[in-house]
């Protein structure tokens, strides 16, 4: 007699006997590393690690799946922040990392293109791109682990999008793996190509919940050969958006960076004690990082000296680096803060954005509800605002117990996100939905949104195998 | 006894019914300028044209269509190229015109946003950009007539996309009528929005068959204070190719426009007797027509004479131009050369796109081919080579008889087609497919990617009301 096996069970026997040893693995301590994700919030261990090699192999996974229904989730770098790429659906789940699909297949300096797999790093392919004098604009702080395909599905966002768009924009092409395990193939590499539906705008930015982009086609720049940085020091966040319009219309396109930072960002650099020192000869109520960067034949040192010091007041004081290394002081400012912001411990995380005129008015709102409602927490703001894209974040207290956390946490979400709604925002800018949004989206959405969404998950993945229950909720069976 | 109604008949009771007289009409004079585009080549009677005034009744309108099963329509300002929004559904359809939809409800030069009814005309909206200093970059030849609805619908191109991007690019936020008379409210003007799948990328580029859209938001750019144009010529393509990957990289992003033009082109231009001239003092086989532009604090003018100035050789002669009437000059010859290209008569257009890498080596390859097979054919060279996309056109011969010109149509496109295919381009860069280019796009897309498309055909319009027959086939029933 034999036993009765369970539905998992059932699983890892197909799995097993469809793919090879060694791209899979049970082992439990290979697959702890694939548990977590780099919030340290979402903890569930896959019924399975699979580590395919080729489109080849993720189509054979993603048949057997079919055939099985076995629910999967892609993971790239595990570096997103909405937790949709750690097992969550209630039967487990098979974990399918594009790690081992890390190549850069070609990079071409006069079509201004490359191509590279999903699983390839970010910073890699930058470097890749630099060594033929071509720039991959995508920049933010997690690049030297998160993962292209990552990227793609999550419609990354990061510094330097005021100037070259987000993920979405750079894509010309996808290899796409179908639920059903059949391949999509829409890697090109054409500036121009209006056959029919664009089909890769489907994928890009839907968290792995339509296919698994297994290849990338991008779009790429020159390399700047200049780049300039200044720090400056305003009166007010109004201040920082005058500088910013100013900056658009004097700097003719080249600003590549904008970022706010209000005071209490740069007393988190400088308590963290890594030798950051205050930047400016005072303090000022907020600060501005930005960039500048050309190529041949501008004096870009000679634009910005100008323009900063024409700017009617609104500057306070400031320093353009003189040097990279300068430079990258200014930027570690930045880095410094948003690693330490959380003294270690957990703390709340928005993402929202606004039409780039709310900015000021969305920071004085959220910050003086917030001080009102919870005086203890301290509130952590800066933001990509020439995107209209602020991070306000809430840390609570040292010492505070799990549970008052956690209701501190919903209540200070509550009050952002309710400033946000009056102003017509966004609650996710660049970071996507996954399961920790998606409270706050299905509220929000409408139901024609919610139904054209859920038709085109049943178009693409009718049985719901695919990232089930990011974005969208769980599907009543 | 009553006599039994047609469904045409059907069709017009219940609109008669449901729509106030003042935006219906079958008045025969008054719907003969929906039933030809600015092509010529495309003609056929609407059942009846509705010009609706609002979402709302554009709403009501699909409501009854959807009921009764009436096809229907979208027209924008009938500047498309392939026949996609004359009528052309076997049992008749109702033309839906925008063209009262015209409003520029709003700019706003801190956001660089702007939003407008798709039935507004692109120039118009340009203007109002314009007034408050903005820029909005779509711009080719239809643009006085062209509207912002249709320029949505087929994701148009033209000579800034280079800088730019195509019309998805400046895309922000859609209104859109779906096919059973509801109204998807996408009309956002947020830089960042990461929320859920982007749905509004399925309504841009679908040629109108998916929703009608009703309103669009746009991004806009700093109106450039500085925009310097010149003329240059040079030995070959390969020569041109290599200016522009220069012009890429010494120009600093600034660039907005690269045209070439064979020389050819230029004769046209100068046979029209509209009073152009040869523009250098003697002939070259390829002309660049070539704009860079720029806000405040750039000399520009300097630059671009110090980049023509150091160019190796590759230039041999050049212009540019001292004032605006200058610049508005070199762009006549363009202007005049497309206009008057065709004789008057019909003649093969073609819009097909290449890795920009690959410009030199398919224009050379297809007008070998086309030299050897028909002789007798004049060809007309041009395009927009910085995004990888030429205008390869076939004109006949004086006094060809009709059939011998759709042979010769037929038989031209199959030999750059197959240029294309073999330099893995695309048959339609910027027109998109609609109905001319249908049977050509069909024959190449594969298996996968049509039946993607119609899924989500289905999921938006599961009656097939909406523009049916364009892009894909006619459903059978």
């Amino acid at each position: 007699m034999h036993a009765v096996l369970s539905p998992q069970e059932l699983a890892l026997t197909a799995l097993g006997a469809t793919l090879l040893a060694e791209i899979l693995t049970q082992d439990d301590t290979e697959i702890e590393r694939y548990s977590r994700d780099g919030t340290g919030d979402h903890y569930a261990r896959p019924l399975a690690v699979v580590r395919p090699r080729s489109v080849e192999e993720v189509s054979l996974l993603m048949r057997c799946c079919h055939e099985h229904r076995i629910h999967v989730v892609p993971q790239g770098g595990l570096t997103g922040l909405v937790g949709a790429a750690v097992p969550s659906f209630p039967g487990g789940e098979v974990v399918v990392s594009l790690e081992r699909m890390n190549t850069v297949r070609s990079v071409n300096p006069i079509d201004f293109t490359m191509v590279v797999e999903a699983g390839c790093i970010l910073e890699e392919a930058k470097r890749a791109a630099e060594e033929l004098d071509c720039l991959l604009p995508i920049t933010f702080g997690a690049q030297g682990s998160c993962r292209l395909g990552g990227n793609v599905a999550t419609n990354a966002g990061g510094f330097n999008v005021l100037r070259y768009g987000m993920t979405r924009d750079l894509v010309l092409g996808l290899e796409v793996v179908l639920a059903d395990g059949r391949v999509w193939n829409g890697l090109r590499t054409l500036r121009k190509d209006n056959r029919g539906y664009d089909l890769k705008q489907l994928f890009i930015g839907s968290e792995g919940t339509l296919g698994i982009v297994t290849a990338v086609a991008l779009k790429l720049f020159p390399r700047p050969t200049q780049v300039e940085t200044a720090l400056v020091g305003l009166a007010s966040v109004e201040d920082a958006m005058a500088l910013y319009a100013r900056a658009r219309r004097e700097c003719s396109d080249l600003l590549s960076a904008f970022e706010l930072l209000l005071r209490g960002c740069i007393e988190i650099a400088i308590d963290a004690q890594v030798g950051l020192e205050d930047p400016l000869s005072q303090p000022y109520p907020v600060y501005v990082l930005l960039e500048t960067a050309a190529g041949g034949r501008v004096d870009l040192r000679a634009l910005v000296e100008d323009f900063l010091g024409h700017t009617d007041g609104l500057v306070l004081d400031g320093v353009i680096a003189s040097n990279r290394a300068q430079a990258a002081r200014l930027w570690r400012l930045r880095e410094v803060m948003v690693e330490t912001q959380g003294r270690g411990g957990r703390y709340l995380r928005t993402d929202v954005s606004v039409p780039i005129s709310s900015i000021a008015s969305f920071v004085a709102q959220s910050l003086a509800a917030l001080a009102q409602a919870h005086p203890e927490a301290r509130v952590v703001t800066y933001g990509h605002v020439g995107d209209g894209n602020i991070h306000m974040n809430v840390v609570p207290p040292l010492g505070m117990p799990p549970e008052t956390m956690d209701d501190l946490f919903h209540a200070a979400e509550d009050i952002i996100f309710d400033v946000i709604d009056r102003h017509g925002g966004s609650i996710s800018a660049e970071h996507g939905i996954g399961r920790v949004k998606q409270k706050a989206y299905l509220k929000r959405a409408d139901a024609l949104t919610l139904e054209l969404a859920s038709r085109i998950k049943d178009a693409f993945d009718p049985r719901h195998l695919l990232s089930e229950g990011r974005i969208l909720p769980l599907r009543d069976v």
